[in-house]
């Protein structure tokens, strides 16, 4: 358990970061939501003071919660332990509180959990400290793919930050990593933080099973697209195909055909041809299981990736994130165990659904229903991408969409058995 | 044919009212869109100086207009000549261009009008700078019934303007005003500027008939709701029932009831008590035409209205607007015919379906699309409401919305045979 | 006011004639549904004795009214004063009761109105008696458009009757009636059964006029698609244009393109070769008004109609029907007053919404329903089709459908200024 | 691997048994389709003839496919090998081929069938004739499942069979059944018939758990209900309270109302008073996991409940069936193993998502599409109900539904860490 001075310092770090991510935003930017899902910059930084006021200071400090009139209503996402919440799609017509207002409320969060932290020190609340950091850390992850999506409707082609980064380095040459099968530990094994999700750490049974080194590159789905995978439902799972030609998906979310025919990709550097030795990535999982299977693979399951990421000894400490470079996926160098682009690409869809560990027990209160009750109809996303803050990432971590779901940066490596 | 100078000191007027209209709202309240029909005022305020640029400056004047990248697509609201349109919807979420940008806009194109005003006395340049104010002047009307509808989402109860305005006063007791059929001419007769919906004028036979002295009153509608008006099939239109069964429809909107049951009415100022003296508006036309029933009348047709107000001596240029007063409906003393509040209240719906006047062409060009393709599923409003300009107030003024529709101030007047 | 033996005699024609249009259909093509609007035969068969049943047996002789259990629920169309109505787009799936205890019903009713009619001769009962015999005939043209709509959904093409009609001779050629204007009188002027909605007879003012002698023909479609007329905004109502886009409409419903591109159309007698000299039929009133427009005409209003049908002394006694040969539109000669195929062809979208005739108001009980509730949403059309029972053509008849509906024969003649 | 002539008996037997299910129905009962999902008899009768005449006679006696033109749109249901298919929502419109039509087909199927099994005996052809029953076994629940559905929308209550079948005896009394945990073999061990989905058979690894001995009963659904668990969120999965709702979801599906408040259930044998001992049936899994979490409880994964099942001996063979005695579900004695009602009451929902076992692969061919190409947005049901034939149920078989669907005979077995 880390000390309250160092929680203390990762709060003020994670806080000032959200800040950052949305400093070359106006507060118009901060307003918008073209999408039911993709809710405002502004809604994120309130919802995630929102989140320390609500579970920590009105517990451990009522004195300075800011108890701001309807917050509790406006900035609640999804806890119905807390009370009705605002709809959700309709976060976007939130003009006030402004986003001063906002900013404000921020700093009084701040100030109380500072104050806090220095007079308390019970396990309970550093655990709910570590919680809260880690939701504002998703948050800051959200913050980034939403703005994405909002900015995507519009045909000015908005940019998050001025800035023109160079294409992606090709990667290493395609080839299988081998891992043996048998009984593995996987899930979180007690020590640092993690969520209620990732655990218990349990053993599993697999076959022998081999992972690609690469993620699977834009060359790739161009090629996949130009052999008709789109039009070709022996790919596809049934719900899959059904998407595909209930929305006439035909690319990736955010590919558009240039004028000369050729790709481009909407990113947060505006619109840019499309970077062939980049990871694939804004793909839902049906897209992802057609892909894989015109491969000639398969998607991985959750354990195969978590047992394989351990075999190399995956550091998601060394995972480049939203702070280093452009948000943008990457070919990079294998690792140690020879997979390339564990950590800080793209989630990686897994063949896995979102389900319970064997013993897992959510926590009681409405904290506990940060993971559970969503554990039904999605399926599970593992590594972390080029959005995901460095401290976030995990080989324990489950992440968790919709099927359909691809305005995150969601991409896939190829398993076989 | 007014001067170039009276055109240009009425364009003068009408632009700088649109942004005093607009002074008390921030950048965010004007970049918000809760409903696809309840456009950003912003959008307003870039719209209505697009439609100076596209049909007068990119003609007259091209040196001076701004041809700012995208803003054909992005401010063209309906016209199909001009070529393709942002989806309606989705006006909310265009950040950019900001506010301020959008002013900048206003500003060049207010410059060049007025440079081309004091260069070319065309009339069919006047006649289409009058159609451009008339234009402005429709939006400010709808830059106040769309932010109310906007603000209205929002559990913090935003204001339009901090204001307190008193309660109306009480009018009159009702009574029925009698009026002579027979071959009576309705329409534009030519003079002054009117769209060219309001024409052909032409004679109409009308059979003898009766109109009430006073706008219909909220007090009514409260006992038409306490007297089971809404669950009553028989009063209502077979589409009208419908409507009111999905939408779980129980009285006006922007009516809600207070913790204590009493009724209270979200305004521009805020949810405020019911005005049980003022005229009741926000009503679709099956609400209308209900209570109409109810109260043992029925809804007038266009062109009684008209011939009642022509043989009242009605005059538009006495009408409240929402320069003088509150933008709040309020009931008035009998005018010197005995009809009181015939303009400046509320847009009183009539049982006529929007149709053409016999002969009536629309103009050639895309301006010709501003009335006559909407000539189909909408009935006929007449009058003018609390939120109208009051140069746009006329006795042939066809204002028209869908039967569902309650944004708008609507309301109604008693007629019978 | 007829005898009652003339009524009995009516009855007796008109009860056995919709067991005639049901005669070769299965018991299996008389349950189905494939649209919400398209009833089951069946249930049509039902429906119209339950009529009788309900207002008139159960009033005058109760001791004869057949009161099966359930009845009043499932077969009661629209009537809110008569009750809860089993929900429409299901009628399809009442397999119960059978056809042949629908047809024990039948006589069961039929046996109580004999009896009946020879012990009462009131006039109100006799009245009643039209008015039931009138909407059988109306629900039998119903059984006609409903059996087309429901067998046009399957691939293995069925037939209403097992013939094959020859082609349509071709019309006169087209040129203009003229009509003069003035203050003229229309609706049904009190001698022989109309519906409610025909009167009161009333003096409408209308300027000079003139409609084509002939209807719209296929091939003027085929022209009208060849010029691209379905994606030409500017013929177009918005509402229209619209529902073209979101309907991928691109012909009158029922063509279909032949492997070689050349049209056909599905009709009671299957698919055939599309009829390039008959009527059009089957379009809606949004293709009637562009179609009208790309043809340099328009619409005439339901009054320009009637006006120009008496004075030519249109007789709808000579119109053909289903009883008379196929049911499919043809070109006719013209009629003493020069039109061609008033009556007996295809329905003739008017202008005109339809709205309550001065001074109109709904018999009392639930038999006001009949009309009056539907006056929102609706353009009324004139004339009669080949679906349409001879004895139900008048010039006052008012039929009326949503704009976009297009299951009826419905079809246009053009007019002009 | 079964002799011809054996496969020529089940055969037999098979296709004799769908017609008997049928036997009580008139042909307008099984023409009808009340919702997309529920499939007319009449379709299944046909669509099974043509699994046999495609995927066997067309290759191995094409002489004998009776090759009915459309039959093979019409009748396909999801194979996009085959080629194209008929809209599903509208099988209950093809009023044609008639029912005696499809009696036909199916004779000259089974003349065509019995007449190869006598020439031919390829293994690869006995495995498609045991899929073709197995296929044909399945449709039979269906039929079952699909006509009480059907029914159901009747105000006229329609029985299946005309019965009155006794109500369910009282179960044993509830208690917790352990099974020891770690490494088990699970799915078809190659011997006898199986689906794809059922193999490979493979290892896994589960802690130590219990199952309860006895079904959840209506009885207890009951109390669930008036302990308000409908309205309580807690106890959800989070898009299963959206579900509830969405949908004013109350009770499990079929449950009604009496007049006196009494809990009445639609069945097979019409509407009868709620059998409280009798295990619940017709829930979503979204019913069942929340069922499970207010008793205490969990649902089991599917591995838990075939290791439970299999450690018990559960002997599929013993499992009542549609023919056996009457189709509803039963409270039974405990089997040796201490668990009672594995089979032939209703299909326990378990926590498990339906995904591809370990090095599964599905067959080449369209035969490939039928399980696999479904592993996405499902969950497994284990055991077989009342409606499953005998033959059909095994201690490996993997059913699967979408979490909200509950026409089927679905319940729930609780099981606990």
């Amino acid at each position: 358990m880390p000390t309250p001075s160092a929680v203390a310092g990762r709060f003020t770090a994670v806080r000032s970061n959200s800040l950052s991510l949305a400093a070359s935003l106006t507060p118009e930017d901060q307003q918008i939501q073209a999408f039911p899902y993709a809710s405002p910059t502004k809604w994120h930084l309130a919802h995630t003071s929102w989140f320390f006021e609500t579970f920590i200071l009105r517990r451990w400090l009522p004195a300075l919660a800011p108890r701001r009139s309807g917050y509790e209503h406006l900035f609640n996402s999804y806890y119905e332990g807390v009370g009705e919440r605002f709809s959700r799609p309709h976060r976007g017509a939130l003009s006030r509180p402004r986003l001063e207002e906002i900013h404000r409320f921020r700093e009084e969060v701040d100030h109380g959990i500072s104050e806090l932290l220095r007079r308390v020190d019970e396990p309970e609340l550093l655990d709910l400290m570590l919680l809260g950091i880690a939701h504002e850390e998703q948050h800051q992850e959200l913050m980034l793919t939403d703005i994405l999506a909002n900015f995507s409707v519009s045909p000015v082609s908005p940019v998050w930050r001025e800035q023109d980064p160079a294409a992606s380095p090709v990667g290493p040459a395609p080839r299988w990593v081998p891992f043996g099968g048998g009984l593995h530990r996987v899930g979180h094994d007690g020590e640092g933080f993690a969520f209620d999700n990732e655990g218990p750490s349990h053993p599993v049974f697999v076959e022998d099973f081999a992972l690609r080194n690469t993620l699977v590159t834009n060359a790739e789905v161009v090629a996949f697209i130009e052999d008709g995978g789109y039009e070709t439902p022996s790919l596809w799972l049934s719900d899959g195909i059904a998407w595909v030609r209930e929305h006439a998906v035909f690319a990736p979310r955010y590919w558009r055909r240039g004028s000369d025919r050729t790709w481009r990709q909407f990113t947060l550097y505006g619109e840019r041809e499309l970077d062939l030795a980049a990871p694939v990535t804004h793909i839902s999982a049906y897209e992802a299981d057609a892909i894989a299977a015109w491969l000639g693979g398969r998607l991985p399951t959750e354990h195969e990736w978590e047992i394989a990421a351990r075999a190399c000894g995956a550091d998601a400490s060394l995972a480049r994130s939203a702070q280093d470079g452009p948000v943008l996926p990457r070919a990079t160098a294998e690792g140690p165990g020879g997979l390339a682009g564990v950590f800080g690409e793209v989630w990686c869809w897994t063949r896995s659904a979102y389900a319970p560990y064997p013993g897992y027990r959510p926590p009681c209160g409405a904290v506990g229903e940060y993971n559970g009750k969503f554990m039904a109809n999605q399926w599970v996303l593992r590594g972390g991408s080029c959005a995901t803050a460095q401290a976030h990432s995990r080989v324990s971590y489950r992440n968790f969409f919709y099927l359909p779901e691809r305005w995150q940066f969601t991409g896939l490596r190829l398993a076989r058995c």
